[in-house]
């Protein structure tokens, strides 16, 4: 039975993943040329060589990315992207479902946290709704839904196919959309009651590695939901045994996240840095990693999470969060807070002296 | 011949010690009652109890730092002090003594990296010679020189006990004019060619580690000059044997590193926060704290410097940085790219939904 199952979904992920179907453009190669430029650039700086570490890296990227002498990141978005969990129903949540609904409106508000940091780092916050149970979509969400949140995957698989796609061509949309009115920094958060859970299973799909030390307390779960949210994890990860990410994705996966793919896959595609947030926002980066690698170049790490899960992705990924502070919000909250030391990275660059203005010779 | 050397510096010390000359005001106890309150509305946001991690605690010490239901730091204050080091001449730093000078410069032309970070902070940048080899010391330059540089800690110990006095009282004194003008939130950064010998020096004497375990390559040095600064940290603790915290300053010590010691002093006194930068900063942080404990309680960690021994003197402290970026510059440049993380802390708290906003009952 679990065999024929198994088969089942791999034929459509290969269907999927052969299609190419996310490629609304191809993913432009760095420019090599302006990173040495930068590289340049840094070394005459006044300051000992290196010694702005992690800083000198992003300016660097930076101008790769972007193909500008001094990127111009002013124009900054966070995209919240939102969606319902079918497997809440199975206890893995402090929360109940409505919470997502309840939280759409607090981003309307502006008085979530991810609202009072973007704002704090000059950031635009948009709110996407690609699942959630909230009916109608509030006035100010984009409203993007595919359907009224997840199947519970400890039954049959998250969603279809072409749900899937769906859910992936609306954050593939949005990112150029966003691209062409002039944004560089992306940002993909999420809120989704019961995401952790659907994130630390398609994060033990894509790694092989233990359900037990992957999974962490999302929202702030007792011991007892810990260890049900584990056995969820692994009950599903049997039913389904997905063999590559599309699968994964499919399975056990949650429209929000795959909205979020589709960003990272067309962010890359419209030259726009993106950054990371936590859990899944980085599960999301991931999966569009494998779906295509050239993704990479264009990704930042900014915060460390306390989910467990998150180190091993950023390890996976060979990124470096800058920021770590024990957070475990989600919504991007991370990933504002980090935004303005890129800012840091770009004006440093741009404004230091360099030891031509000082009179003295650049160093070896 | 090192007993009897050794007995004159102790002798010293602790006469230094027992007068307690530094103590201009006391330290006032930290508000709890106001950190109660913090606590209690740190609760009553809208996301998971504890979620935003370190923030939380952040702005619950504030207030109890401030007495303020919502602390205003917007007043930030970076003091950049700057002092030359008599054992530069042993090879021990990739830079000659004069790149002090025409950094203060530098700094006064507003085109190092602290400047730059300060601005983007909105904080006042105060640059303080308290040692430096240049003569004049140029106007925009807060002229408190107690000396031009140290002497060579290889052959005598670096300064004289008066000394240290009048460098660490500079330190008191500007900690309250400063937090006489309102400013609610200092680091104290630093320029010194061979400072990070000083400091390496000085957390060996604090924490009886191994000094291969804590050198680092301070500005960049080869190989073979950062076994020389072993050497030298290791000839110069052998020839003194500081016995504690102050005869290590006037052994080992800089004038800029006890200057600094004295704006930690001042800021508790004042009801300051104070944001430590990487290990020369840290160092003097640490050097205050065993001077009067109570300075603990006004101390943030910023971020973690490349230099193996600001972690070590981190963890004494039981301090954690928010920041990864491998930066190892000074000048309080890390201090000041983590100003924006402490706003947040406070914008956070201020301005997000409660669950009574929403209509919610609070969480357990």
């Amino acid at each position: 039975m679990l065999f024929k199952t198994k088969n089942i979904y791999r034929k459509r992920g290969i269907a999927v993943g052969e299609k190419k179907w996310w490629r609304l453009r191809e993913i432009p190669d760095l420019d090599v040329e302006m990173e040495e430029a930068a590289r340049k650039r840094v070394r005459s700086l006044t300051k000992p060589v290196g010694s702005l570490g992690m800083l000198e890296e992003i300016f660097i990227r930076l101008a790769g990315i972007t193909g500008e002498t001094i990127p111009d990141i002013r124009k900054k978005a966070v995209v919240v992207m939102c969606g319902d969990h079918g497997v809440a129903q199975a206890g893995v949540s402090a929360y109940p479902q409505e919470v997502t609904g309840l939280m759409m409106e607090n981003f309307l508000r502006g008085k979530a946290a991810v609202n009072v940091l973007a704002e704090l780092a000059r950031a635009t916050v948009i709110v996407a709704d690609l699942g959630s149970l909230l009916e109608p979509v509030p006035e100010g969400v984009i409203d993007c839904k595919v359907r009224k949140g997840t199947r519970n995957f400890l039954e049959e698989p998250a969603m279809t196919v072409s749900e899937v796609i769906q859910a992936v061509e609306v954050g593939v949309r949005l990112a150029h959309q966003l691209g062409g009115q002039g944004v560089r920094l992306i940002a993909p958060g999420e809120m989704g009651i019961g995401n952790t859970t659907s994130a630390s299973a398609l994060a033990a799909a894509l790694t092989g590695k233990d359900v037990g030390a992957l999974t962490g307390r999302g929202t702030g779960i007792t011991d007892e939901n810990l260890v049900r949210k584990q056995e969820v994890i692994r009950q599903a990860l049997a039913l389904h045994q997905p063999g590559n990410a599309m699968e994964a994705l499919i399975c056990v996966g949650g429209l929000e996240i795959a909205g979020m793919v589709g960003l990272y896959l067309g962010a890359a595609q419209m030259r726009m840095a993106a950054v990371m947030d936590g859990l899944i926002s980085t599960v999301a980066a991931a999966i569009a990693v494998e779906m295509e690698p050239e993704v990479k170049s264009y990704l930042f790490a900014s915060h460390l999470s306390a989910e467990p899960a998150h180190r091993i992705l950023l390890n996976r990924l060979q990124l470096t969060p800058l920021i770590t502070a024990e957070m475990r919000l989600g919504e991007a909250s991370g990933a504002s807070l980090a935004f303005p030391l890129f800012d840091a990275a770009v004006a440093l660059a741009e404004r230091m002296a360099t030891f031509a203005d000082l009179g003295l010779p650049e160093p070896d």
